[in-house]
């Protein structure tokens, strides 16, 4: 049955922003009277090339979570596993264009493409410049030859940092699409899940996984991965995961990368650094060296149980973007 | 049965600090050739007060991810949910004092109380000045009259950044312990959980809940709380805990406070937040103001499914140090 802290669940995601606005009101503000379009409080930031993004609800931090100094200015916020409509996604890029346009982020799904393509319509209409890019990083979800078909997860985490941090930097529209594209383009990730998620407006789960079962390479909303089968241990799971991810970009002996180890919800960050200590035999082994570790939840399928694995590489500019101060209610860095 | 990502189970707490210590070299070192005694890099830091804490596993980021810059010094690490050797908290103790004494800032449990009173013990024949406090903050583990018998949980997170703010601006040792003292007494805590949690060694949940039950004011190990009863609304959760927490320090009319809210491991954020609404509703009709709200997993307790709510009453002086940077592995702020 459904254990969750909730009121009525058809209010879930209304209240839940009316929570983050409660908590974080001299951060983040609603606008054109809709709970579900979020900016900065500042916005529009003057001189400021915009970032939006949108998605889902339910998989707090993202894509919300990141709209703060040094990362995004706006963000539409959808139903549960649901896309915002184009309208909203029209209203916060109204909100954060300071006169030097806005560069839309977001994943690769067909709900969010459509709605986004259509609010860049009506944006441009408007006379806002608006550039598009669309995040797909799974390296589960479609082979090497299919790449524009992979889902945006928890990677996008990383185009968001670089994109912002080059934004924050004064960079002109051009310049923040271009950092944009190439943390996109380095970085990869895979997953794995033990569990399924209840909607709470469903009340029982959408698909489901045996007890002793795994799901290798399954998606944030519970979309089929490569395989099921039964749980290894987690040495030899990580192992799985990254013998797909580092032939696939590739990465090779010198490389210098950043790793991320998202929890998917319910897994313990004791688990994610039993995790983290094989991923780092396996990088040492392969002469890969590691410039910054993020250990948390930064991209999570509700209460999902699992957790996913990107790896991000690095080169001179990504890395001083990477480095740079931020400051969002779900996320600080402080700056190097 | 068990899902987890482990390898050998014995071996969990050891792997989780390998990986940790994989993922943060330049941050934290281990010690005394034991992986359970963790400091600071850069211990110790020269004219600074050392803070030193300690616990059982399975609380991450409690108690290890709070070392680090504006905070503690030194964590001495036990099984999950044991209590670290009195040996292990000495040679933290040693590794961490630079000639202006230690602090020792842990919870209220008697395994905890019994090691770090003899490692102070043993510390002082070595002629280092140890000083020590003891959390216990959770209002459901006894009655106002019976206070030091308190269990500590996610409040001592305000402890720890208060007290580790003041030692970083070259306060000394008598200055520091005022300091974890005030916010430690003006802190109050109350958690509810929904499910159990399975130690990896044993297997097994240790207790259990039933289905469509909570218990509220269970402690992070299990303990027994307040009452068991049917599942509540979300509001109705946060009214029961707010009933007791508020006149229990008493929080009054005209007061500024800090709130926590403490996920314990499987609980998403969003439902934190659909919490946190209710919280800062009950607030705001007894016209306590809120200054900084902290959101996220503080103080877990390996997969429970539950969360805590903390509120520290401010002043100027707790304020202006809550204020202040601080830089972990699992915790950073920038300052204001």
């Amino acid at each position: 049955m459904m254990k969750k802290f909730l009121n009525a669940p058809e209010a879930f995601v209304d209240e839940m922003l009316q929570g983050i606005l409660a908590a974080h009101p001299t951060e983040l503000k609603s606008v054109a009277n809709d709970l579900r379009c979020i900016v900065r409080a500042d916005a529009p930031v003057a001189g400021k090339v915009g970032l939006a993004t949108g998605g889902g609800s339910g998989h707090l931090p993202l894509f919300l979570g990141y709209v703060g100094k040094g990362m995004l200015d706006g963000c539409a916020v959808g139903g549960v596993f649901q896309s915002p409509s184009a309208e909203q996604m029209l209203e916060v890029t109204k909100a954060i264009d300071s006169g030097q346009g806005v560069l839309q982020i977001y994943g690769n799904y067909s709900g969010d493409i459509i709605n986004f393509d259509m609010a860049a319509e009506m944006a441009e209409m408007e006379d806002i410049r608006v550039e598009s890019y669309v995040a797909g990083e799974d390296v589960a979800s479609a082979p090497p030859e299919e790449k524009s078909k992979r889902r945006g997860v928890a990677g996008i985490f990383y185009v968001y940092k670089c994109a912002g941090a080059k934004a924050d930097e004064g960079a002109d529209l051009d310049e923040v699409k271009r950092v944009a594209e190439k943390a996109g383009a380095n970085v990869r990730t895979m997953g794995v899940a033990l569990s399924p998620v209840i909607v709470p407006e469903v009340g029982k789960p959408s698909f489901t996984i045996g007890e002793g079962e795994m799901e290798i390479g399954m998606g944030i909303h519970g979309e089929p991965g490569i395989r099921r089968g039964e749980l290894l241990t987690a040495d030899e799971v990580v192992q799985e995961m990254m013998d797909k991810i580092l032939p696939d970009l590739p990465y090779q002996r010198g490389d210098e990368v950043s790793v991320l180890m998202n929890g998917l919800g319910s897994t313990p960050k004791e688990e994610l650094y039993v995790a983290y200590r094989k991923v780092a035999e396996i990088l040492d082994e392969q002469g890969i060296s590691v410039y910054r570790v993020y250990c948390g939840e930064f991209a999570t399928s509700l209460e999902m149980t699992g957790f996913s694995i990107s790896v991000l590489k690095l080169d001179e500019e990504l890395k001083a973007l990477l480095s740079k101060s931020a400051v969002t209610p779900f996320f600080e860095q402080v700056g190097s």
